[in-house]
């Protein structure tokens, strides 16, 4: 294993004070128990979004901290749920007086910690609500997760929040449109390599030489099934196949895509599954209105890419559209 | 080797047309000759800054193409120069009556191509100035290069001169920006994995278990040395020592720095590097004034970053923070 750390132990304090200087106009990180907030928060009147969960997907979710998207992310160890007491504290942060929302992917661990964080947080009169995203079409339960995995449509969730939030909506309506985007939104993931946690060593699994693994986990976790290499284009074809198919979308929507790299896959690449897709949208009569090409949601130096697709409405759209400020999203602002 | 790709043959090609349809509010794509311009080229009465190289470094060169950065990119094959017939069609293009500036990382096939190129338009009655960028202080000459080769300030360099263009300067005076930017930058790059090149088919060069390739180039040209692996704090110092010896930067200096992953280092580790920099230059009483952490410029699927300095006084820092809206660097607009 070859990483850029100095101690597997220290990997994620050491990478938020690097990001906590790097942004400091944006975000500040808060140690023991440990969060990232936005620099102005808590902003009064505000309904408050906060999401998290393990390490390794960055830039989720730090890096979708400030105006326009998160109050707060909760980052814990590595491919790990953050604990009860760091939700708690980023939920007591963020509070501008009139709620927060928990948007929590779809594992349980998080599930769990999320909640527990949520029930204190009630206990001492915060209105907390919480969402589940579980986009990923791939498998039904899987190795963290009971029922479907929470996947690329945490981070349209997390964009679309964080503008109904801005635009003054109360913490009813930003759960709302939380609803909404994960009903609306199907990913699935490939991967072309494992990868290797610091503190394991050692790539979480093994693929051959020509394999690839459909329906990949953000964790490794298995996908529906290994196999033999075949070029970008019958990939994005057989993916998007899936994805379309599930919710199922319909000709004439219109659909906001996300196509993700896991990490170690070239941007080069992405752009070819990029245009892939939009041949396949087309093809099918589908119209990609936004799209977003790059490392969203990334498990570590995994090589390999997502597709999500959210069917959106003029109201999701115009949600989209709204400024944004963060390390990794920035428009308009 | 697994990519997602179609074909070797194709996949720049490809990844053009993905790239365009992804940002059609922000640029366009021309074929054959091929460059990359602004939708809204040329805009007349501006000086235009072009620039381009091998592909294989996304998002360099065309990711930087809109308002406030570059005018047209002129993406040659994987790690192979553009062509002249590329270069004049691009300098044609984007020509709005004033000049066109040409960024040119000093690689030897670049810097002859743009050469015939600009003395072609010359000979058309273009004005045409060019600009080497050679901020690499690893070694002086290289596998493509005599000389020290282009890398990091070249993503700087084209940020400043596109927001020196879109004041109004005129040509010779976005020229000037080019060149104290360069001159004002050092950088450096270490790789932990080679590069796979597509049409090769198999890794550029062969690292081992427990190597890093210190002064590395981003086509995976040989660095200073091969050295065991180190923690990310001795790497930076060793790096960073480097760079700040080299220029020399000076105690009081206030810099721009780069924290670039050259495309598989997941984004926790870029951060863990930016931190450790932003120690090694307090300890110096070098400030780091404005910072950018991620991919910019890539080689490929190379695990591995690089560090770039730019010592930039009040004039440039202002250059700096003027809007930027381009598909990988954005602020302000």
């Amino acid at each position: 294993m070859k990483k850029l750390i100095n101690d597997a132990t220290q990997a994620v304090r050491e990478s938020l004070a690097g990001l906590a200087v790097a942004h400091a106009d944006l975000l500040r990180v808060r140690l023991d128990p440990t969060f990232v907030l936005r620099a102005d928060a808590p902003v009064r009147g505000k309904a408050a979004v906060v999401s998290g969960g393990g390490s390794g997907h960055e830039p989720l979710h730090a890096g979708y901290v400030g105006p326009g998207m998160l109050d707060a992310a909760c980052p814990g160890e590595i491919f790990t749920s953050p604990t009860p007491d760091q939700i708690a504290a980023a939920t007591r942060a963020v509070d501008g007086g009139t709620g927060v929302l928990h948007l929590v992917k779809n594992y349980t661990g998080d599930v769990l910690n999320f909640e527990l964080a949520a029930e204190l947080c009630q206990s001492e009169g915060l209105k907390v609500e919480a969402v589940l995203i579980d986009d990923d079409v791939a498998v039904k339960d899987s190795l963290y997760t009971a029922g479907r995995r929470g996947v690329g449509a945490t981070v349209l969730a997390e964009k679309l929040c964080g503008a109904a939030a801005a635009r003054g909506l109360g913490l009813a309506e930003v759960a709302a449109v939380a609803r909404a985007a994960n009903g609306q939104a199907r990913s699935m993931g490939l991967a072309l390599s494992s990868c290797t946690v610091p503190a394991a060593g050692k790539p979480t699994f093994a693929l051959g030489d020509q394999e690839m693994e459909l329906g990949i986990g953000i964790h490794g976790e298995p996908g529906r099934q290994r196999l033999p290499l075949r070029p970008a284009r019958e990939i994005v074809e057989l993916m998007a196949g899936e994805v379309l198919g599930d919710l199922p979308f319909r000709r004439g929507d219109q659909v906001i895509a996300l196509v993700n790299g896991m990490g170690a896959t070239p941007l080069l690449e992405l752009y070819i599954a990029a245009g892939e897709l939009e041949r396949v949208c087309a093809g099918r009569g589908i119209r990609i209105a936004r799209r977003l090409v790059g490392n969203y949601i990334t498990s570590l130096d995994m090589a390999g890419f997502s597709l999500t697709l959210l069917r959106a409405d003029e109201r999701l759209l115009g949600l989209w559209d709204d400024p944004v400020r963060t390390p990794a999203l920035r428009w308009g602002a």
